[in-house]
């Protein structure tokens, strides 16, 4: 499981070999991987490699079939062996997902999906873990929300709970991603030479396919049903997201009290960083299983405003990390194995 | 004048060797440049340098005194010759501008400042060149637009104009701006090290001192005095300023008909480009004279609103070129003279 | 000739418009642009469009036919009207463009292939236009140079002239060049997502393409046939080659002498920096029609040594601005018109 | 030990909770750090803090002092209560350090130094782990080796060993790092504004300070003293160093005899990758402590050659990694306890 499959000296980033004896010791839970070549499906490999309490059955790719990525041979997804794994996770593309994932559910296993296949579906709990953590417990199929509602939900719905958001005024979501987010398929838009040194919107005018799920799941957790306003951009940094979150208040929050309000949201989080006095910036986050979360009330304005500045990994609290934390609690093992938070 | 004094074979970077003989048959404006060493002022000498109708007398700098840039050797502010020049530019820091221009103008001298010293003073035109152009022919004392807000009110002066900016909900302006806008001087938070692969906010919560610059102009020149949310990003990349400003609207406009508006009003405006079905990138404007404007109406909410881009280079547009476009009106030059637009 | 073919306002980028009347008085060579959609097709068409000797008769692209670049809409290169152009220029791939450049030559057109196809061939005078002026001239078909000979010919051509490189040791050529050398076609190596961050050599032990040409040239105009070791790597920067040449000598040169040495090589050469006492960077040359170069002698070894450093833009120095400094050398135009350098 | 001083919800950043409580039922021995602000010391302090057998007694910083990281609060050198501590590490710049080194030595605490201060001095034993391993686990004195020194003699080592390097001819080193290894100190030449987009050559003509300690080392352990020429480059990524080697050979080697002799040099090694048919490049060693090795035999010169890419993390094994490698060696711990190899 350790070896890296290109030939060099085994050896096992990131897992101390200190430990690796002990490891063996554990049960561990066999899980599959579908779409293991893009980034997500990599990272996913990357932190289930050292997961104390799970081990990968198998992982496939198409294109990539036969390559080697973790110390795992690549299959494809039609030979996918579903017997072989207790939680199947799929890293598909949208829209091929869906039949996948029914294979393995007909196959009676468990399943995480990190596409947008489920996300509005009745049929899958919405793996939001921190506020959905009860239904996961005995989820047979979890839609793994995507990197920007991650982020925006994690902001807004401590407010939103509160009834402290002003229905009557929009909330303005500007969000900026790394180029991950956008997929490992080659494409003209995502060359180097095209994204250094630039930047710039994209799917603007409330066009972008996340909306719809973070107002539903806005709804549905924090009772909010005003209007939103989305625009994601895309940064020239490998991972990330930052999102500049603009709350329109139904009364005065000063700094001290915004913040301790998150504090208390989040008390015991694990994955949840609320910064006093300070900002987050993607340096805070990146590699992390975490959101970082910032608060400002706005000066100068004739009613009262909050910004909030949320930060994430786009590839890992927003997809594959948080995957496998959504794994964690539904196997029941501690909720942040295997996740550097 | 054309060579670059660090002891290469003389050449003409960007002013082709065809013309050069023609440019000396033409009378030219000696200015001077304070604060050359910079990279606003070291932009301002790089377009000088190339520009048909101005030629350099003096350029200063402190700790660089005695560094040749663009073939200019750099004196002492305080050995400034005043007498030599025609006009004065001054890209001193905030808090030193205002001294040095005023012995400019004490020795009888127009002067352009680039500093914030003079943005709220009555004694100064404001240089918005597309808005202001009547007032600057005659001015003495030209104070150069922010950065920022030379992007927001290029924007949002078209709507306020026409009374399509709903005043009862507030104007919200998220910027993003690479580094160079953060000055030259060495710090910790603007190294490499730190900013690569990084993104933030600063100055949130409407604390950024553009932001009373951005107001005035904004009633000035558009009658708008409703409430604005100016929140400022650190982009990891060089140059290039990108704002998206989310404007709430008193009635509904279609795409067609916002361009339209935007074209009509920047019709035969050299500087501005009003993208069609298409939004702007910093890709293109960068090195260019230019604001890049488009605009995208929002759906899915239920009051009227549209999403405005707008993209400059902070160091031409927002900075250096804007004041050489100034500097051609108060001569009566062309007013693209020496400028990429 | 000058809108942008994209809807804005007609703007004139890097071309003063106080020149542009003027330029309507010279007579224009019309030319055509074969390839116009890559990285170097895009450059060469932006040189052109502010060439005051001549002006795009036509341009063509494959899978981009119909957009519009710099004004001019791009149509098949099997469309190409010969007839309407005097020289044409083949930014087309390896392999492809020496068809299309016999057309051209078919129809009695003298041309300046940017491709590797003639390279090699008699049939066409190499273009690195310092060492084959004479012969260019009279070209009717002309081979540019490869980006990465062109810099390491201009650094080792005076020394191999003057006997100076020891035939019995090997130069040594670590070159080093941004991705847009590497062409515009998506690839996922060239993502953002993979090149940022990091650095790779590439070809190594001498198998890359334009060894032969480097060695050829070298020992034409140099005379010099002993051995070489080439070795390019891929920069995470988009425009900019830099290589560091490792040169064995015949006899000990201080750094002044060798200074001077290329000096008098190349006195009143306009596209050439010789610096003194200090190294070129990549900034010194990107966007300029330059080659910048700087010595060092070896310290600490038993046999004479020098290493020089050579710096161009690739897409400029390497491709389409070598390759109108050609086509003005063959039209008997001045040898930089319309070039930056 | 493990929360983040910042105020944020405790987490465990890179240490699996899940084995949080057996790390308690281990004995760690106490390390102390003098400067631990700077990026090598910030790497010292994260790797600690993950590390199984060792804990953070102190931490030092002088303009820092006073600030939290990775838990710990920084105080002056000068208060650092060396009786705390087992073994205390030093990143103290050059210079400085050995006088701190001393004081630790004289209250008999064992010591690491990552400065250069001890490398050339018969009174420390030279940390290349893989090859002083026996020496270190008896040393009182290690003065860990720097990076660019790290990979090439990792490079190096095996072939001057077994006779293979012809010392008629030099070898030649190009080598290119990140910017984190020229520091954390402001100064303008490191600034995003100037780094991005740039790649130059510095230090060039063996004028490197780590010449002199890779020559002692290659001699001592290779036996060869034939001539070097070492010429670093400076790369606009924040880690990571990739070295092209050229080495003239004795005899020829084809691939696969080369790539075997390395196979068996390091047999067994847990910190060295020798790639098979493949190179390195800086992805593959970033964030592990880890050399990445990849050889190439050169065609088309008359002797034989072979070319040898080595790439380092120069954070992790090229200073701070190799540094806690050092230590487990001298406390007999596993030798990988704690690191990401």
């Amino acid at each position: 499981m350790l070896g890296d499959g290109n030939g060099c000296v085994p050896c096992v980033p990131w897992a101390p070999a200190y430990y690796s004896v002990r490891m063996n010791n554990h049960t561990s839970t066999p899980v599959g991987v579908l779409g293991a070549s893009g980034y997500v499906g990599q990272e996913l490999l990357r932190l289930l490699a050292r997961h104390p309490g799970a081990s990968v059955a198998f992982a496939t790719a198409e294109t990539a079939a036969g390559e080697w990525v973790e110390g795992h041979q690549l299959i494809k997804a039609d030979d996918a062996p579903f017997a072989s794994a207790e939680v199947v996770f799929s890293a598909l593309p949208h829209g091929v997902s869906a039949r996948y994932v029914h294979e393995a559910r007909a196959a009676g296993k468990r399943a995480v999906d990190l596409s947008s296949d489920f996300r509005l579906s009745p049929e899958a709990v919405y793996g939001l873990t921190e506020f959905t953590r009860p239904q996961l417990a005995d989820a047979d199929l979890v839609a793994n929300p995507g990197c920007y509602p991650t982020a925006a939900l994690l902001a807004l719905i401590p407010l939103a709970q509160r009834g402290l958001i002003d229905p009557s005024r929009e909330v303005i979501i500007d969000a900026a991603s790394g180029v991950t987010g956008a997929g490992r398929n080659p494409k003209r838009e995502l060359l180097f030479g095209e994204v250094s040194e630039d930047f710039r919107a994209y799917a603007i005018g409330n066009t972008h396919r996340h909306l719809a799920e973070l107002k539903q799941s806005l709804a549905r957790e924090g009772g909010f049903t005003g209007d939103l306003v989305f625009t994601p951009h895309l940064l020239p940094v490998k991972r990330g997201i930052l999102e500049t979150i603009h709350v329109p208040l139904t009364r005065v929050l000063d700094q001290a009290t915004a913040e301790g309000l998150y504090q208390a949201a989040y008390n015991g989080e694990p994955c949840v960083q609320v910064l006093r006095g300070a900002l987050p910036s993607l340096k805070d986050v990146v590699y992390r299983n975490r959101v970082a979360l910032g608060v400002v009330p706005v000066a100068d304005v004739r009613r009262p405003r909050l910004t909030v500045i949320a930060a994430i990994d786009n590839l890992v609290k927003g997809a594959a990390g948080q995957a496998v934390q959504n794994m964690n609690v539904m196997l029941g093992l501690a909720e942040t194995a295997g996740l550097p938070c």
